[in-house]
């Protein structure tokens, strides 16, 4: 994990943890208050479950849209939160909350990043989407040095003795990437590459499998069936890993460096270390303000809880309006906050940047 | 106004009363509850205040739409509902609501239709749209026999000396047509018709407009500027009105027939007096199962009241999902009632009468 250094927090009225689509109409709201928001999120693009899990399965329950996909229903909310220019903060989650003298919160994200932050809205849906883990707890050590979760560095893997673990698109492709430079001379070309899985079967790509094929043929890699059930290590150093293949024989291949692609798995994580008030893995909120139990703390869409609940997005869609209004308490206390409508409000139309013909039909 | 008689009420599962946007979604909400539901509305047609108030000006706020007018939104969500097969009652407002001893409710309305209906969905925003009435208390005793707030029969202004009061498109365009037989022989023609209204300046369709002048320049019809301060009967019986002209002199005009046509206006009505408890006007709800303080009824949308409340149709969106929920417990007592979504299940796309591709890109 690369990080920065910390400097100075960057001072915000909002920040948004999840750009799914419940954290994108919470900017949505906020910014019909004149609120700017920052936003967080492990993935590398806005959506969160909507793009991770059913980019392109059509989703029929959105009032007023009678189908769309996944990607679409993200692409439409970004359209929608354009006018507010919310400012996005990808591939990174929240590691630490700490409420401050003044009232408000300072954030720490995985990158170092820092937030001094008024309010916090948690639309973490069912939690960060990170790695899933290799479950072997020896190889634990290594995590960060020789056993990694993504490429961050690819000079890690240059001239290594590379086992990649997993079966789908990211991991064939990256297989790919780092055998090329047997073909065309890649300066972060592996010394050799393996691909492990525990079954015959590879998820991914024709194409890509098409060309895993004809390296492995060609021996510029391997394709092994079977599970890590232990390793070598020489002070400190790991030097090889056993395989219990599915005939099970048990080979020995000298690895340097061990890259797991399993795909994603959503984790509540270090959420509910927070100290907020939790039923059943849920953010408790009040359905009045959707506030946690923590000042200044709100909590929106699938994480949280309450009486009558239902995890679908339209619900969150209501939490965020009440919750923005709530937060306002918080974000500008002693002004009034009038409820104004899209359709009449002047103040409302200069906020999201239109100018509607006063045409009555 | 038409009665029909009362005859065997029908019998349904679920009743929503009010066609707005709110209504329209509980509609969808049962619908995947697989529960079939009658609407009733005052007005000709789906929308409510939406097409009513707004059919062309711009929302920004729905979720996921950027910008849509009253009338895209109405014709959206009347497409997401067709699966559903709802049937519309139009033109009648509920008169009364009666609890049955089984539990179901008698509710009939005011053009006569009788419904038997385990579950009740008040979604009537800010009320009924009635017409305006007009405020001359001593004319109120000619109410349904010489003074109308629409046209049921048109035989009843037949060679009568006809005074219309208003100056909008309904009001333009029916002075044309009862006076239209001056012109081409129509069956129901006035012997004489009047415009009233209390300025000089009509706002309606400028060509409307433009036949309306010809026709008073040719003497088939009048428009006079002033308000109706007084009356002559006899043997109860309406001969005349008494004009109050801008010029403060005093005109009596000859009438059989007042029609009076100034504008549909929001009235909460019976619902005020059906022994639900309130607050402000409003219908007070759990925000757990939007359940009223009756058993199987539910209040959705702007008419509802619970701590937080915004009067915004996404929060409507909301509430009829935990209402749909939670009226399944009265409609099919002890069936499980699972969250089911429309990307993944059988059953709801069964509902739905779709057959999604199970491409995974």
């Amino acid at each position: 994990m690369v990080s920065t250094p910390f400097g100075t927090p960057l001072e915000t009225d909002a920040l948004v943890v999840g750009a799914g689509p419940v954290g994108l109409f919470q900017v949505f709201q906020l910014g019909l208050h004149a609120v700017h928001t920052h936003v967080i999120d492990t993935l590398p693009y806005a959506g969160g479950q909507c793009m991770e899990l059913y980019p392109d399965k059509p989703i029929y329950d959105i009032p007023a849209l009678t189908v769309c996909t996944g990607r679409e229903l993200t692409e439409r909310l970004l359209q929608q939160i354009t006018p507010f220019e919310p400012r996005f903060h990808f591939n990174q989650h929240v590691s630490s909350v700490q409420a401050q003298a003044d009232g408000r919160w300072l954030v720490a994200t995985s990158k170092g990043r820092q937030f001094l932050t008024k309010t916090l809205f948690i639309a973490a849906g069912v939690g960060a989407f990170l790695p899933r883990t290799l479950k072997v707890a020896a190889l634990e050590p290594f995590e960060g040095s020789q056993m990694h979760y993504r490429i961050n560095n690819p000079g890690d893997f240059a001239d290594k003795q590379v086992l990649i673990v997993g079966s789908d698109d990211a991991a064939v492709q990256h297989a790919l990437a780092l055998c090329a430079a047997h073909i065309d001379g890649n300066p972060y070309k592996a010394r050799s590459v393996t691909l492990l899985h525990r079954r015959d079967a590879l998820q991914a790509d024709p194409v890509a499998l098409a060309t895993l094929r004809t390296l492995c043929d060609a021996g510029h890699m391997e394709f092994v069936v079977g599970q890590i059930t232990g390793h070598d290590e020489q002070q400190g150093h790991l030097n090889a890993l056993r395989i219990t293949t599915v005939d099970g024989t048990e080979r020995t291949l000298p690895t340097d460096a061990l890259l797991v692609l399993q795909g994603l798995s959503p984790k509540l994580g270090p959420i509910a270390e927070w100290g907020l008030a939790m039923e059943r893995k849920q953010l408790q909120v009040s359905t009045e303000t959707f506030a946690t139990s923590a000042p200044g703390i709100f909590a929106v869409g699938d994480i949280n809880t309450y009486p009558g609940k239902k995890k679908l997005i339209v619900c969150g869609f209501h939490e965020c309006v009440l919750a923005a209004f709530a937060a306002m308490a918080v974000i500008a206390p002693n002004t009034k906050v009038p409820l104004e409508y899209t359709t009449s409000s002047a103040r409302l139309h200069a906020l999201l940047g239109v100018t509607p013909s006063t045409h009555n039909a």
